[in-house]
């Protein structure tokens, strides 16, 4: 496995490969929909250099998808190396894996890496049931998600396909066990529900943590080049992407003091999400939960 | 205005320069949404070059978003150029103007033209509406449409945005109006309603046509190069995005032979689109009827 999971920090290498199929209590929060969209004190000057395209395409040979799944709105990436064709899908929606097996099928690709961005609480995965599917496609989601996959992720890892890889980026504080995946070029990062487009996920249950959130996007996400797109795991409103600079400049929460942040997220007063009882149970086990 | 609309074909300029405030009774037909999707017979072999971003990259300094709208599943496109900031929006929505104006600031882009591919007859564009929120923005669609705007549209156009440009292509058979816009370098195609991600547009009402649309399709669509990104006007099933490849490859109506793909149309037995007594009526006119 050494040869399809790399560390960037060799001493976490044992951990990464560990194969884990317990389950336990760690689940993810739905994503806040509730946002202040536009304030009026934000200045609206041009950001110079978001070039949607124009970045992901520094690295050649790259196939990328970005896919939807309007339930639940979440949204399911596709990358894969053009030479080679070794994929990886991001977030997969077990409602939608028919349409994206078809599309795996139709370009030809050797699906490789199912990885979940966190444990889902508002949908269930289609990882595992994927994978019974795929011969050889392994799942992956971080160590600190206490959900079980084949590759439990952590800080600074690297997930390769072909000649491309992304590297992982702990974010937690919607879960504990959130991550960023980032492409090796910095031009692309999937942020989970970490950081949304001019929103975040919500961080009042089931590990949540407000104060940890705003540290994640800060030091991890925000320190990513201005350019940088951001392709989160879900949207309400149809944006698609964002832009690390635009959601510096921009997004209504993470433009504030770590205190204004953390008063903001918990007096949201969301409703607790319809499918949590039955997504999160599920996702701890790659969406195979009573299947 | 010639300097805001250029023409290959100098010879329809002035058809093309005529502000037109009239309305007919031309309209869009609404969108099929039962596909056969996936047709066993048909190779599932990699396709070479399908490289989403990457083609699109080809042209420097080009900013792209691709924006969603839930209810009618409507993409709408904003393009500018990330130097001088002049932009353009294709499809808006009704329903979304506010989200569209509120990035077109953040983004700090002057909008100069709002296009419809065609007269929708299943939602209700903002062109008109937005045309009052920006001094100077100008409305296009096709000069077939029927409908009023300050740009009536012709085969050959040429839509500038700062150093880019979208060309028009007349692709008739889904409405007898609609149009193509295909960018300067070609390696991205707004196809509206005429080819969608693994279907087209429906052609039983209002000036549709089934060989029209097959020959649009086949002479217009088919003839850009494989890794020509296809944006549609919409798509039901969150696939975003496709190339020309893989539609001359895949779609399961535009691969059959003009006979076979008349008589798929003619069996469709859609039923009459919810909106198409407001949406036509209102479309004629930018959207503006009765507001």
């Amino acid at each position: 496995m050494c040869s399809v999971l790399t560390r960037v920090r060799p001493i976490h290498r044992a951990v990464a490969l560990t194969l884990r199929l317990g389950a336990n209590t760690e689940g993810s929060s739905y994503v806040a929909t509730q946002r202040k969209r536009f304030s009026p004190g934000v200045s609206s000057a041009a950001a110079n250099g978001r070039f949607y395209c124009s970045r992901a395409a520094k690295t050649e040979g790259l196939l990328f998808r970005q896919l939807f799944e309007v339930e639940s709105c979440t949204y399911t990436y596709l990358l894969a190396d053009t030479n080679t064709k070794e994929a990886i899908i991001i977030d997969p929606v077990l409602e939608t894996m028919d349409r994206d097996l078809i599309l795996v099928k139709e370009l030809g690709l050797n699906l490789i890496f199912a990885v979940n961005t966190h444990c889902h609480a508002d949908h269930i995965t289609s990882s595992g049931l994927m994978k019974k599917k795929i011969a050889g496609l392994k799942s992956a989601i971080s160590k600190h998600s206490g959900a079980s996959a084949d590759i439990l992720l952590s800080e600074g890892d690297r997930i390769p396909f072909g000649k491309h890889y992304l590297i992982v980026k702990e974010t937690p504080g919607h879960t504990d066990g959130c991550t960023t995946l980032v492409s090796g070029d910095e031009s692309m990062a999937f942020t989970g529900d970490a950081l949304l487009i001019r929103g975040c996920g919500r961080t009042d249950f089931q590990q949540g943590c407000a104060k940890c959130l705003y540290d994640s996007v800060h030091d991890k996400i925000f320190t990513l080049p201005d350019d940088c797109l951001v392709y989160p795991a879900h949207d309400y409103i149809g944006q698609t992407v964002s832009t690390v600079g635009e959601e510096r400049k921009f997004n209504p929460r993470l433009t504030k003091s770590k205190d204004e942040f953390v008063d903001i997220m918990n007096s949201l007063n969301l409703p607790k999400p319809d499918k949590i009882d039955i997504s999160v149970p599920a996702n701890l086990v790659c969406g195979l939960h009573g299947l």
